[in-house]
């Protein structure tokens, strides 16, 4: 933990790194079901534990760090729609955030030691990987 | 950004906090839809303008910082049950991970300024609040 004048703060430290033909964010889906390419997630050999129950099929949750977004934004037109009128980023899904995490629900394509292949991933080549969780089934069933 | 020996870290800021009758994880349920109660969150007045459009009845996810979790528990036993294999925790939604963020899906039953009072919240009394964001509907109505 880190002090800093304005109260707490927390390092996060990312496990991998998105691989993605996806390069800029111009040409990038919005969400991940708008036609997002495939793409590998790259773990770090540190983590190989917490990734050995990961299996294709599997539905997960990847959250990364939008490394390349804006933490000084509070309000945008939502998808960069100028007749839209400007709403605050907890009601977006705006990468420009205060602190920029994104959530992204993928499908598990391949295993490949520390590298997974998922469908639906809009996230760009390099983007930091935060963590991964499974998509919670219905609760009789956890 | 802050550089450290094994790469990249990024810092992570609270932009609020849980106010919740939960105080000890042994209390808590382990997932919202598990009996959990009302609780508030309580925002800074910085992302004012950020939280202007959560209204009433939206489904939102909250993002928080499990700072009671351990960063260095790389495999568990589900919900703590001695009789179920140990799994890594990609695979499980336990609170221990490296990057200990929670998720979770709650609805919006008051808003009162920089609190907003949410149904299902499984998160302990004064944990940091890192994002909302909206529950996506279907792509046409994004």
């Amino acid at each position: 933990m880190v002090e800093t004048h304005d109260g707490d703060a927390y390092l996060v430290r990312p496990v991998g790194r998105v691989a993605s033909p996806l390069t800029e964010a111009a040409s990038a889906p919005r969400q991940g079901d708008e036609g997002a390419p495939e793409a590998w997630l790259v773990f770090d050999p540190q983590v190989e534990r917490a990734l050995r129950d990961v299996r294709v099929g599997a539905d997960l949750l990847v959250l990364t760090w939008l490394d390349r977004a804006r933490r000084d934004v509070l309000a945008v037109r939502p998808r960069g729609d100028e007749s839209r009128p400007e709403t605050g980023v907890f009601s977006t899904r705006s990468p420009h955030r205060p602190n920029p995490i994104g959530l992204h629900r993928v499908r598990v394509l391949a295993v490949d030691g520390l590298r997974v292949r998922v469908a639906d991933l809009e996230a760009l080549d390099g983007t930091p990987v935060l963590d991964v969780k499974p998509v919670l089934g219905a609760a009789d069933e956890r």
